[in-house]
């Protein structure tokens, strides 16, 4: 921890956020354990992402496992999931750094990506809620997990990163710039997650108009 | 109208946005008409900006009397106003194009700017809602008002501009691009203008934090 080396844990990481924040965080030299329901397939996607990553650190885990054994957490599955996991993973993530990547979202037919309402304000406050033991950061909503999973890929874009903790912000602003050539922007309070989160549907329908994968950048800083 | 010139009414255009606007579109050569519930405080405005665009084409008028004049209105009050002025105008804006700039916010000492719930999703919604014969672009929601109203300082930044009219948003992308350097960004329908209108206090929460006038650009495009 005093060099921010630490073993970094990407729950329901399988998915293409998971995969690509684990893959460009193994190649900056962290330890990333890819956490799964189902503990085969976890293994399946470190051994994939190794592949690419070749000598890097990756492994597969139950993601109770991958829980227990890191010091932060990524939250990578889908809103709906969120509760239900993070209840049944009971204390294992007291005293750590969660980084809530999610942003809660509905696709319908005609309309595109929808922002869904949440009772707490944002993906990243009702985790906060669920884990009051916690250090809940709200981050990478924004990024696209296409080009994470392109290690050749510079991305190009910022990173705004929420939270009510301010060591555990810190140390996660310093996890995004380990993503060439990712700029972490401090967005203040976890209050703020909620704006975040919903830039990524507008993000999603701008994507789907201009055929690109697109990002946001701050000016002015 | 051809030409894509046109009389541009900013409606409560007394405040920084509405004269920040009018200022930038002035100095491209647009006919703009401040507008304000008070005639003598929109002509005092007027006169004011005319000592920074000497030779400009820039009026002050009561609001309704601007919205019958124009081509396109702009609305620049906060939102609080939105609904009371727009039925006031009864059906002065029918068939023309009308500029939604207003994010719905509440400052709160201690937590910084936050998000209004507006049940339509959005100001822009509620404004189609309201004047269903006219053509309703969000636009402008995310740029400084204090950047605006200095002449000399190049805009860094997008403008995602939506609209259910595709006409009237080429027009008002047209609009942005007279203001250097800000780049339109075509952000589909009218129903993403609440994810656009939410990053604005966003950026005010940046600003405390970074002493800035933060902006957004749209990356990958």
């Amino acid at each position: 921890m005093q060099e921010r080396r630490c073993v970094l844990a990407f729950l329901g990481g399988t998915g293409p956020e998971g995969r690509g924040l684990a893959l460009r965080m193994a190649l900056a030299g962290e330890q990333a354990v890819i956490g799964s329901r189902d503990a085969t397939r976890a293994s399946s996607a470190a051994e994939e992402l190794l592949q690419v990553a070749s000598g890097k650190n990756i492994q597969g885990a139950e993601n109770s496992e991958a829980a227990a054994s890191c010091q932060v957490a990524f939250l990578t599955f889908p809103y709906e999931g969120q509760r239900s996991t993070l209840e049944a993973l009971g204390g294992a993530l007291d005293g750590k750094i969660v980084v809530d990547v999610i942003a809660p979202m509905v696709f319908q037919r005609g309309r595109g990506a929808s922002a869904l309402e949440v009772t707490a304000g944002s993906a990243a406050e009702e985790a906060q809620e669920i884990l009051p033991n916690s250090q809940v950061v709200a981050a990478f909503q924004n990024v696209s997990a296409e080009e994470l999973q392109q290690p050749g890929t510079v991305m190009d874009g910022d990173v705004v990163v929420c939270s009510d903790h301010a060591e555990a912000k810190v140390l996660v602003m310093d996890l995004v710039r380990k993503i060439p050539d990712l700029r972490p922007v401090d967005g203040g309070a976890l209050a703020n997650a909620k704006y975040v989160e919903q830039i990524t549907p507008l993000l999603v329908n701008i994507n789907r108009i201009h055929k690109i994968h697109a990002g946001i950048r701050i000016v002015g800083l």
